[in-house]
């Protein structure tokens, strides 16, 4: 197994991802760039709250240790 | 005792994996990658939550930090 | 992918930001310096908590575990 | 003093071991390998919530951060 | 941005501030010294809880994990 | 003070010594060993649940993160 | 700002101390033994609880990472 895997994010650069966080709500962006903490950096972002609340936030930085999960094709 | 406990997902390579995660949902999917944090790569990925819902989400990265146990044969 | 996701700061130096924390409440202030771990110090800082009260606090300084987002654009 | 206290499971290889976690479920069985944080192997495990409920599992990884104690005779 | 974020107590030095922690408590007092870890000594030291309660503790040390944000101006 | 705080277990090998965890329940055993993580562990150990409950365990592994204190002299 | 925060124990050797933990207890102690994490050795402990009850516990160890904040002079 060579891969590692936040090589996983490697081939989303530019591209939508989506980003569940430990309080409940869902984050989705293009993403720009990330770190080994799973620091990331997303351009056009929305956050959707688990009432469905949306909110537009453009550029925003998560992070890391909120993430639950990341999805590269939402 | 000269096996270290990650060996057991070194031959779960390309076979489905279930991860039960700290707020109580359990993720199903084939196991790409991982790393020593625990932080894993899963393609197919269903995430069943408690109440019985099942969220199709393809590729997801898991942090490893959520996770209580992994069981490589679901 | 080149970057890395603190480099969204570097950008935002002297200029407002936006910053949700764990407990609800969100920060605004003035962008003066950060480090890794996302400690942040502000200046002209103001806490909006969730039930819509501002309290003005000047000049914060924010310990980085807090966080769950920073937007350079609110 | 010269023992370290992770000696304790040394002699407990191929044994059934009792893992109490912080979530509340026990999870029984034998245990293969471990390492410094406690990441633990299992084979032939069952995890038991509060409830009573048994689940069989087999092999199991389970992530060291989970566990409040191990005993090694149960 | 060549100043570090923790630079901010360094002129607060002997001076009143105020720090919020995750329990709700407001702590203010005199700054005798900090470090990177955000562990503070205060003089004068009084604490205040959500309710209003006002206990007057002299000298603390506070433990850097517990701290929101600190506000050398309070 | 040239002591370390841990040095106050070391003459407490062999003896019984009282552990208070953040759950709430109290573990009452026979000090054999312990590490720089207050990782304890301990001989014919019993655990006491806050409604007065004991189990009786025998041998256990104490994860140290879930230490509040430890007594001695119980 | 020469002063660590962690000196200001030192001068607290054989003398009382009051330390408040998360979980809302308080624990006053005669100070033996100290290291960079807060792990505490107290003799003549005694903890008391939100409710008043007080439990003489004699010479106990804290684990540094309970601690809210330590007052020397309680």
């Amino acid at each position: 197994m060579q891969q590692r895997p936040l090589d996983v994010l490697g081939s989303s650069e530019n591209k939508r991802i989506l980003i569940q966080i430990k309080k409940g709500d869902k984050i989705v962006g293009v993403l720009k760039a990330f770190d080994s903490h799973l620091n990331i950096w997303l351009d056009d972002a929305e956050v959707k709250s688990p009432d469905g609340q949306v909110e537009k936030l453009g550029t925003v930085l998560v992070r890391g240790d909120n993430i639950i999960l990341i999805s590269p094709s939402p």
